[in-house]
C-alpha cells in the first residue's frame, strides 16, 4: 500500500475549521489555555461520539469474541511498575542554559536533520546540536522524564500514596484479565477492548490534538494461544508463508503472525469504512531494531497528516509479555486452562511428549531463552495450561478525528443561485460520523402549514438520528453552514410538499438533489447512512 | 411523592451479582484493590454505555435547545480559583491519636446520632465523640482538607504547574461559554450538557460504587434569562405560584422557578422511563440554612439505596454566580446580546426606563444587594445585554447505575423444567440500559440446518442490537443466565422454525412466550424496547 505523502490541506484551514464551527476549541482559553490539552466543542463531541460508537461497534458488537471494560483512570501503582512505565516511560528532555526554554531531545536532533545519539540507558547530543528557540549552543546534558502524571490519592502527601494518571488504557485489561474470563464466558482466542482517556505529560505537546497531554485511546488487546499450543492442537501452525485467507473467520490453526497480520487487515478495513481513503494510510511494518524487546512484530498505521505522515494506530505483537509481568509483580498465576489443548495432550503417550519438548526446548534455545523456561512452559502445557500471548491494536481517537478532518475538509467553486461563482467550504465526512446527520428546513417559516408539515418531518426522523432544525436565511445560506459541518443530507418542506407529500433531500458532497415521498424518507437515508 | 424508605434488597447480593457477573470489580484488585476506584466489567460497561446514551439522547439529542461539549479533566488552575474549589472544596478531617485511623468528622459524628459543629470557618467535635475503629476519644481536631487531586503539568513541579484533575464536568461548560455561544448558533434560554469523569480525593469512600474516589458525571448546564429580562421582553414573569403547565414547550415569560422546576419535572421523568419507579424517588427541597450562598433552590432528587435514601442527582438555580466568577477572574465579558430584550428597551421610553430601574434597585435592595450593583444591571439591561442565569441538573453517573441495579435486582421462586422449585435471580433492568438486548438460542447444536437458521436470525439481530450468542446447556439453563444480567428478550430456534420460519420469544420478567415469524421479529423487538 502506498500513501500519498502530500497531505490534501494545510493545518490551519482545518484548525480554523475547527474553532470557527465549534468543533474543537483550546482547553481554559478563557484564561489563556494550557498547552497540550483540548476541548471538543458542540459539533466535535458529536463527531467524538460517533467515532467511539463506530468503533465500538465493530470491535465489541459485531463480533462475539470481544468483550469490552471500563476502567479507572488512577489505578494501583504497582500496575506501572509490572508494565515498566515507572521505571522507562520517560523521555530524553534538555535545557537551554541561555534562554531557558526546555526540549524534548529527540525531536530537538530532529529538527536539525541530526539524531539523539542513545548509549545504554544514556543519551548525548550530536555535536553542533542548537537551541532552536535563541541559537545558543549551551544545552545541558540530555536527561530522562517521566511522563506519566502522578498524584496522591487519600489525605496523606507521601511515597505510599503515590499514584499516576494512567498513560495507557492496556494496563487495566491486563489487571483486570482474571476477573473477565470466567465473567465473559470467553476463551482463547478473545479480546478486550476499551476506551478511554490517557495522559501523558510531553515535554512539548505540538499539532493541534496531534500529540496532547489529555488524549483518548481506543485499545484492544486480542488474547491468542502461543503457537505450540495451535501445534499441539492442530498439529500444524499456519503461518503468512501459507498464506491464509484473512477474510473470513479466524482459525484455530492460524499461528501468531496470521493474526497480527489479520488484526492489521481489520483495522485497516474499519478505517476504510469510516471514510478514510485507503491511499491515505501507511502500513510501515517497524524493524527488528524498532521492536520494543518483548515484540514479535508491529505495524503502525500512519496518516499522511498536513504536518507529515504520522501514527494513527500501532499494531503489535507483544508475545506473553504482559501477563507474564503481571504474574511476576502480583504473584498469581495469569495461566489460562484451555479444554482443546487438554484433550490434545490426553490424547499424547509419553514418547510424543518427549519429542515434543526436546523440539521446543531447541527452538526456545537458539532464539536465546533458558532451557529451564523452555521445559517448564512444555510442563504447563502438558497440564492444558498457558500464559495467553498478546495481539494489541491500540488507536489514539484524538489522532482519529484530526484525521477525519484534514481528510473531509474541501473547497470548492461552485456557482450560487444567480450563478456567481463563489467558494464552498465542505466536510466531506462519511455519515457514520457526521456530527448532525439531517438537516430539515422549511422552504419559508410565515406559512402555518408548511412549517408545520416541517416540524413533523423533523420530529419523525429526530427519533433515529442527529437533526437539525434552521429556519433562517435562503436555502442556499443554510445548505452552506451544514456543508461546513459536514451535514450529509438535507431535507426541505416546501409547497409542493403539501400537495403530494414528497421532500426533497440535497446531497452534501454532489449537491445533486432528489424529490421522494416523506413515507420513504427513514429507509432511504438509512440506507444512505450504512457503513 | 413519598419514596419507601425500605429498599428492596441488601447491598451484598448486588455486589455479589455485579462481580459474579461482570459488572463491577474493585479496580486493580490483582494488587489488593485500590479505596475508592472501582472497574465496569463486560456487563457493567455495556449498561454504562447506555445510561450515558439514553441521557444524551433525551438531553441533547431530542431537544433543539441543548448542545454538547467534551472537555478535557485537566484545566487551568484559574478556573478552580474562579469557581471557589481551590479556596472551599473540602472535608473536615479528624486523626485518631490512639488507632491513627483517619476519619472524614461529619460523617463520624453522623454515625455516633451527633453533628459536627460548624463555628464560620472552623469546625468542632461535640462532646464525646470517639473513634468508630477503637474507641478512643484521643482525637485531634477537625482540619480543613481538599478534595481535589493535584499534579504537576509540564516538566517542572513547582507551584506555576500545579493543577487540578476537575472535581465536577460544570466549570468547562461556563469556561467555554464563549466559545459555545457563537459557534451553536443557539440563544439564551439554551443549554449545553457534558459527561465524563471528575475526581474527588475523598478521606473515606463508602457504600460499593456511590461515593468513590474516581466517578463520572452527566451535567447539564441550562442559561436563562434574569427574571428582569423576562420581565422586559414579556411584561410579566410567571412563577410557580402561576401554577404553568410544565409538560409543553417551554414558554418566555417563566420565570427561574418555574424553570428550575420544569427541569425537575423533566429529570424525574426521565429516571422514570429509564426503569426507576417514581415510588422509588424522594424530590428533596433544601431549606434555606442548607443551600450554597448563590443558590436560589436546590433540589436533591434522591433514591432509596438499601444502605439508605442518597442523592442521585441536583437540580440546582445558581443564578448568576458561574459565569459572574469568571467575569470577574478572567476579565472578559460574560453577558449576552439578546435580542428580543433589544428589540423590547428600544420600545421603552425614559419615564419607563427610570420606573424598572427604581422598582429593580429597590427590590435588589431588600434582598440585600447594592444600589451600585442595581444600576449597573439596569443599564446592561437597557443595552439589551445580561449575563445569563443557570439552572444546573447534575448527576452520578456510578450513582444512578448502581440505583439500576439495585432496583433490577429480584429473586423468586419459580419450577423448572420437572415442576422442581428453584430460585430464579433476575435483573428487571428496562431495555433501553440491559446490557444485552436479545440473545438467540438454538435448540440443539448438533443439527447443521437448525443451527445454521438460528446463525442466520442471530447475524440480522446483531445489525441492531447488542446481542448474545447461546448454544451450551438447557435451554432451561440459558434463560437463567439471562436472567441474571438482565436481558429482556431471548429467541429460540428449534424445529418448527424450519417448518414455518416462526421462532419463539420468551420475555425475561413474565417468562411468557410467543411465537413469531421472523419477519416480524425486528419491528416487535423495536417496540417492546421504546423508551
Amino acid at each position: 500500500m502506498n500513501a500519498s505523502s502530500e497531505s490534501k490541506n494545510n493545518l490551519e484551514q482545518v484548525v480554523s475549521l475547527a474553532k470557527r464551527r465549534g468543533f474543537i476549541f483550546q482547553s481554559s482559553e478563557l484564561y489563556g489555555g494550557i498547552n497540550g490539552f483540548w476541548d471538543y466543542g458542540p459539533m466535535g463531541s458529536e463527531l467524538k461520539r460517533n467515532v467511539r460508537e463506530a468503533w465500538w461497534k465493530f470491535t465489541v458488537h459485531e463480533r462475539e469474541d470481544v468483550v469490552g471494560l471500563d476502567a479507572t483512570i488512577i489505578m494501583h501503582p504497582r500496575i506501572w511498575e509490572a508494565s515498566g512505565h515507572i521505571g522507562g516511560f520517560a523521555d530524553p528532555m534538555v535545557d537551554c542554559k541561555d534562554c531557558k526554554k526546555r526540549h524534548r531531545a529527540d525531536q530537538l536532533c530532529e529538527e536539525q536533520g541530526a539524531k539523539l545519539i542513545q548509549d545504554g540507558k544514556n543519551w548525548k547530543l550530536p555535536e553542533g546540536t542548537k537551541c532552536t528557540s535563541c541559537g545558543s549552543k549551551n544545552l545541558t546534558e540530555p536527561r530522562s522524564f517521566n511522563l506519566m502524571f502522578k498524584t496522591y490519592v487519600g489525605p496523606v502527601e507521601d511515597e505510599s500514596s503515590v499514584s499516576y494518571l494512567r498513560p495507557e488504557t492496556a494496563q487495566a485489561i491486563f489487571a483486570q484479565f482474571l476477573n473477565i474470563l470466567p465473567t465473559s464466558r470467553k476463551s482463547v482466542p478473545f479480546g478486550v477492548a476499551q476506551s478511554g482517556k490517557s495522559f501523558r505529560n510531553e515535554i512539548n505537546p505540538r499539532n493541534f490534538t496531534f500529540r496532547s497531554r489529555e488524549f483518548e485511546q481506543m485499545e484492544l488487546e486480542f488474547f491468542i494461544r502461543p503457537d505450540e499450543a495451535v501445534e499441539l492442537i492442530c498439529g500444524r501452525v499456519t503461518t503468512l508463508a501459507d498464506n491464509p485467507d484473512l477474510t473470513g473467520k479466524p482459525q484455530d490453526d492460524w499461528g501468531w503472525d496470521v493474526w497480527h497480520k489479520y488484526w492489521v487487515e481489520q483495522r485497516l478495513a474499519w478505517f476504510r469504512s469510516i471514510g478514510l481513503p485507503g491511499d491515505s494510510l501507511v502500513e510501515y511494518w517497524q524493524t527488528r531494531e524498532e521492536l520494543a524487546h518483548y515484540a514479535r512484530a508491529c505495524v503502525d498505521i500512519e496518516y499522511a497528516f498536513p504536518f507529515g505522515v504520522q501514527e494513527l494506530e500501532g499494531v503489535a505483537a507483544r508475545s506473553d509479555f504482559d501477563l507474564s509481568q503481571h504474574q511476576k509483580f502480583s504473584g498469581k498465576s495469569m495461566t489460562v486452562m484451555d479444554d482443546k489443548l487438554r484433550l490434545a495432550v490426553s490424547e499424547m503417550d509419553d514418547a510424543k511428549k518427549a519429542e515434543f519438548r526436546a523440539k521446543t526446548i531447541a527452538s526456545w534455545k537458539a532464539s536465546g531463552k533458558s532451557e529451564e523456561d523452555a521445559g517448564a512452559f512444555c510442563d504447563l502445557l502438558f497440564e492444558g495450561r498457558y500464559i495467553p500471548h498478546v495481539v494489541e491494536p491500540s488507536l489514539g481517537t484524538d489522532r482519529l478525528v484530526l484525521a477525519l478532518l484534514c481528510n473531509a475538509y474541501d473547497e470548492e467553486e461552485v456557482a450560487d443561485a444567480n450563478g456567481k461563482k463563489e467558494v464552498r467550504t465542505v466536510l466531506r465526512l462519511h455519515p457514520a460520523v457526521a456530527p448532525i446527520k439531517v438537516a430539515v428546513f422549511p422552504l419559508v417559516k410565515n406559512r402555518p402549514e408548511l412549517y408545520e408539515k416541517a416540524r413533523g418531518v423533523f420530529k419523525r426522523l429526530q427519533r433515529y438520528w442527529n437533526c437539525f432544525w434552521d429556519e433562517s436565511g435562503a436555502i442556499g445560506r443554510r445548505y452552506r453552514r451544514q456543508d461546513e459541518v459536514g451535514t450529509p443530507f438535507c431535507v426541505t418542506v416546501d409547497f409542493d410538499t403539501l400537495e403530494n407529500d414528497t421532500v426533497t433531500v440535497r446531497m452534501r458532497d454532489s449537491m445533486e438533489q432528489v424529490r421522494m415521498p416523506v413515507s420513504e424518507l427513514r429507509s432511504y437515508l438509512e440506507e444512505a447512512m450504512k457503513v
